[in-house]
Order: structure tokens, then C-alpha cells, then sequence
């Protein structure tokens, strides 16, 4: 067998990335973060089939990965704003990579 | 809400490939087979947390999706070989680009 390119190291870390982003509804909800800041309605609005409860929960997990940034917007009524973190904008070239891959196949 | 750049009619297909990519070893049999044409006992003996019974799975589900092909080889004993088709060798700038987002990270 030829000489494997793959680093062992980093193996657990990629496949935590592809486990974060092969969850139901993370991908799309990245894709509408990337292009805008946005409150949890207008995410929700944007992807009809998905649960309010479903987009809390992916919401967390982000949140909990440093993906994404939750705002408390002190207005009345209070406003919750939701934009990526540095992490999450820099999963851009990923989320582009696989677009441009899905766009190849028939 | 600023105007969104996702096109509707590829999410789908967005999804699909995070789906496919996010399955538990999915990743790391691909980045494996980026490198070579490799017998399953080979692509086994490189991850050994792996199953035989899971690698099974993930190939079968890998050749369905066109990723992967499986060749025959007429020898004693047979030789089964897999390789990436060219829709497999096209997700090479997903897997790089995920890496490179994974090294990044503390």
C-alpha cells in the first residue's frame, strides 16, 4: 500500500467537523448565517420545514461548538440575534467546496 | 433581512453530500482512499476502531452513491480493490478545505 497522506492527529478533529455538519438542518442553517445576521425567526422563516424546536436545538450545539454567536439585543421587545463566530465564517471554504461539488452531480 | 445567497434548489443535494460526509467514518475511509486504491483489509488495518462489519456498510453505502467503485481482480485468492470514482475524487477540495477549517482549531 502506498504511503498514507492522512495525519492521524488530526483524523478525531475532522471527523467531529464532518459530524457537526452531517447533522439534519446545520448546513442550511450555515449557509443562511453566512450571508447575513439573523434573528431565530427569520432563520426558521427562511427554512419552512424545519421545527422551531429542531433550530433550537442545532442553534445550541453551534453555540456550544463556537460556531455561532447568540446577541440579546436589550430592545422591546427583546431582540435575539444570531451571526457566526470567526470559527463558523471560517467554514465558508468548506460549505462552498461542497455546494460547488452538489452543483457537479445530476 | 439582507437577501439570502442560498439557492433554494441546491440545498437538497447540499444536504445530501453533509449527510453522506457526516456518517461516523465516512471522512476518514475517504481521506484514506484519496491517497490510494486500497483492499478492504487494507482500509481496515489503517483504522482499526473500525469494523469490518461498519467498513462493509460504509462501502456499500459509498458505491451506491457513486463514490466509490469495487473491482474484482481475478487472482488466487480474489482480490477486491475500491477505489474513488471521479465523483469520489471530486470531493478532494471538501475533504482539504475541512481539514484545513479542523487544523485551525485548537
Amino acid at each position: 500500500m502506498e504511503k498514507t497522506l492522512v495525519s492521524p492527529a488530526l483524523c478525531p478533529r475532522v471527523e467531529h467537523a464532518f459530524e457537526i455538519l452531517g447533522k439534519k438542518w446545520t448546513g442550511l442553517i450555515l449557509r443562511h448565517l453566512l450571508t447575513s445576521t439573523c434573528r431565530f425567526n427569520e432563520i426558521q422563516s427562511a427554512i419552512p420545514e424545519l421545527s422551531g424546536r429542531m433550530l433550537t436545538e442545532r442553534m445550541k450545539e453551534l453555540e456550544e461548538e463556537g460556531i455561532v454567536e447568540r446577541t440579546v439585543i436589550p430592545a422591546r421587545p427583546i431582540k435575539i440575534q444570531y451571526s457566526l463566530t470567526q470559527k463558523g465564517r471560517d467554514l465558508e471554504p468548506v460549505i462552498r467546496s461542497i455546494e460547488e461539488w452538489a452543483e457537479k452531480q445530476d
